[in-house]
């Protein structure tokens, strides 16, 4: 099935967290949006790979996703190797997208700078005829956007999500084994960034939201010059 | 007058050369277009002040520019002062344009970096209310673009001008002066670079053009990130 | 008078917006600071010079300031002239300070960028024995530390300032006129960035807060190595 | 046997695309040249692993090359293994060159920025006496210098390739089919950048020539400082 | 047993050369030191393996270790697999170390840069409960630092060795076989630097001692902000 | 008079300090150079403008400088004014030398810097023909390199001073009041850096030094990519 836009994430809350504003407002507009998380997440501190498989298909719901893949890679140890690069490189051409969203290259956490340099890879390769089979031609989509993990950089874009945002917040609520500590040790916001998972996500999308005067945004990095077809006629929300 | 782009420049021909290709795509598209050339350009290596004023009108013509400004600072010794800035935010918001184009804040020839230094600031002025008359409200553009001059840099956009490329050549060409040898010492091409106006120009265009997948370009930089309607769907040139 | 620490700031309420939660830490712990505005801020959208002192004349009394200098320089029109770093310099050999807080070097805001790099300049200078009297002998502050304003940058430090939060929110109420729309076409939110200015500073706090594990921070950037004495055994908010 | 210059490619062509034209100088000068690529180029999109052979040997023909390695490893899939790194080091201290020319460590194909980084690691190891044999010591480059490929860099030297540019275009063309459209739907020139080979080279050839002011040059990465014997009386092209 | 600090290191006089200084200084103070050093260093270029562990053996007690571990990675031959980066993982957990030390994850030495991307991934990986056991909870120090070897970096910090200096000489002198010449061709200062490994290592201490005015130091690299306790207050040694 | 290397320096040590190591080896080998000190270094700590004038005179001896010029600019107070860029670019014209030696355009002391942007503007309006008269043809130096003053930087040479290490050292010993403490209070050595200038000298020499394998060196930097006529076969002292 040809998509418009296809996710790479490493966990199953990971695109919805990072990018859910961005694919809310592309379903809202009619296109056609797969996503490929790289684990089940298993490795999680809370929820088991059950638990994460339930709450990733009701966000897909939410997200109206024409198509959710899981490669089963093992959580907490996803390696960039030829077989992981190529099974991407495969489910590309398979579905054809316009543009491809992953992680940044780089991120606190192993699995995400390793699922970003898979895609990346993957976005390459997508483009090599004799990787190809007839049945999927080879086919590079013609952007790669990063979104943003743990470190923060400087975008290229940011998505304005206020037109969203509420559905976003009830998008990542549907990974409830993630919000709710886990015990009695577990105060539910002791993460690395000492808030829980909602409350950064609001801090993000307010932060970037600024960048671009809006209320809540979503910020994206692409690599290299884009082509520029009108930006000078574009509506802007930066008045005054 | 409101226009929808206003260039600012250090001398007479550099809009041409830089963003000449975008300015014909622009006016082709009906759009208001003007340009605030900071010096005259009098001391220029070939070619009288006159002689550019001529070249500059023809060139405009061209252009079909709804307004060209010439603040006459000196050339060779444009300045950053507190007059310069304030009288180029004036004529911002005189002009009212939705998008500024200026040179980079560094580049080789200092006339360019100041210039790019002028238009950063005044940019922000535009926008404040005290320095601004009742015929004249504050107000500044929703986008500030850097062009280049003889520094390359990593470019935000890439404005595709194969459309236009033939009559950006012609654009140029009307700087004649700046073209021609200046006497028998001057083989017209030992420059800086090496080579002369019009072959360094198709040598910048081929290249960033190439980083976008056609066959001229012009490279903008934008800093900080941009607000993104749908960078998803819009058509691209980078297919294979 | 000796101090322990100077902040540069352009306008009266600078200081109090972007390092006020870290001067009321400082104050909390008795020690004395000192503030040196540039200019009366007589150019800002809204409130008049007036307003603005007396505005400030409050602020001081919750920083429980000892002392705060006003150089007079024109609002929008500060420049890194030698008259204005040698009297700052002369502030800075009159109050000793051990740190110095000043803009960062770069910003949106040309008076921003333009009062940092007095602050850089006057620092060095101030430990200059020539251009220093016997009464107050050349003492050049141990740190300068740039703070915030418009443009992220990725800091050395962030202060954790939770625990002033509330008095910080009261501290920044003083400059009212700054917070309220000047006028019916002023809905108090429409600055460059969409949101009022205490919003901003809350997603600035929560922002910078996250990145070392408490609620509110407050970004200072410190150029070249710092001495190190026991950074190891230092309490830390990021545990998990 | 001894060489002046050793060239680590990841495809068969790949050396003479980026470098040919320095080799052919290089060969001119009477020094002994050596070439090892890591693949045989068999997953291009045009042509058979045969024909690249073929192609191959003509231009080793042209460069004159002292010897030509490949290490056969699989086209598309090149992977930075200790095995990889210890026969390219074996190499290296086989043929004892001073220079060694490879890849940039970042890069769109990934084989090319794993060749590079294989490249960099050899050419430290080649300096260990223990992984070194009585019959091959160790010994170290004293330069390794990156070439360009699909990323631009800020270079540190260019070479004037000008002496030999019709001859460097004659090798290039010796890989004819890496040159020819494939088939109907292949337009010979829609790669990723929307150009075809040649012309792509001398794009780049062009800028990187300007940038010093010859007419064809190519561009060199040398990380970290180089010793500096009397840079001050060499003849430069940028007169004027 | 818990530990106050942690210091990973590629070769067994990884840790010694590099902090050794910073190590003396903790001890002195009292703190629990342990170092994990990945190989036996048997690929080094002078003295065996039984040799380095004897050496390594006598630097362990001047720094008063409680407790040195050995991975038996390959010398040379290091690898980031998901093997080594939990094994160091749980280490990590085991001694709950609330500062780790590590190489920067650039270096000319493979071995180097490898060891500071397993440090800093085990790092990330220790605070992960799924991978804890219960006799190991999760914790992730709270700081982790990255020591110099080859490259030079802008550390963030410099360590005051000069207490110790004469001690940290002693200490790098238990390495001896690494010091005296291996052989007739090794005039013991022979290595990539042109200087002994003592003359470098002095170099270096004044070169960063320099930055804080101190006479030797020892620079340390920490990625991200930190949190601020009282910088303004503490002690400097840039007086003047 | 033609020369060879012009040095442009803030005050007149600077060009000894800086780079006189690399000034006495162009004097071995026939070449003329000349320096231009900006200030008589009236303001620095110790000794007056009578004292550093004889200084200068010993010092322009052993260097065997064909001239010396001084702008007489107020020291502690250089600015980078058209006229002071002009003084400067006329200079140049007058000498044609093919080098010209710099301070980087950043650095601690603010006249180190605005030497550098002086000699920057300087160097590129000295090849403007209409700046020129016709005795003092316009003609822009082959190479601008910066050399180092408070600041690190990462150079793109560093040239060998070992071979007139001792005399460098009576070089910079000719500046006797800068080395002597000025007083009681004046220890010698407790500059921002905590050491003497010989100190620093020798550190700053052994750490550059060592980047290229040699016992002293001098760190220059080149901004852009330089011609490379035969970088392969020159001797290179990184054995090993």
């Amino acid at each position: 099935m040809k998509l418009d836009v296809l996710v790479v994430a490493a966990h199953p809350d990971d695109a919805e967290i990072s990018v859910g504003g961005t694919l809310l407002r592309l379903a809202r507009a009619g296109k056609r949006i797969g996503v490929v998380d790289l684990t089940r997440g298993e490795m999680g501190t809370r929820g088991s790979a059950d638990d994460r498989a339930r709450e990733t298909e009701a966000a897909s719901a939410l997200l109206r996703l024409s198509v959710r893949h899981n490669l089963q890679l093992p959580d907490g140890r996803v390696e960039a190797t030829i077989e992981a690069r190529e099974r991407l490189a495969a489910i590309v051409r398979e579905h054809q997208p316009d543009v491809l969203l992953a992680h940044h290259t780089d991120d606190l956490h192993p699995d995400h700078r390793t699922a970003g340099e898979i895609a990346r890879t993957a976005w390459y390769l997508s483009g090599l005829s004799r990787l190809a089979s007839d049945a999927r031609p080879a086919r590079r989509p013609s952007r790669l956007y990063h979104f943003m993990g743990h470190l923060p950089f400087e975008p290229t874009f940011v998505v304005d999500i206020g037109p969203v945002w509420e559905e976003k917040v009830r998008l990542v609520r549907c990974y409830a084994t993630q919000l709710a500590p886990a015990g009695a040790e577990d105060r539910g916001e002791h993460f690395l960034f000492g808030a829980d998972i909602l409350a950064r996500m609001e801090t993000k999308a307010r932060t970037y939201g600024e960048r671009i005067g809006v209320r809540y945004g979503e910020p994206l990095l692409h690599r290299g010059p884009l082509p520029c077809f009108d930006p000078f006629l574009a509506p802007s929300g930066d008045e005054g």
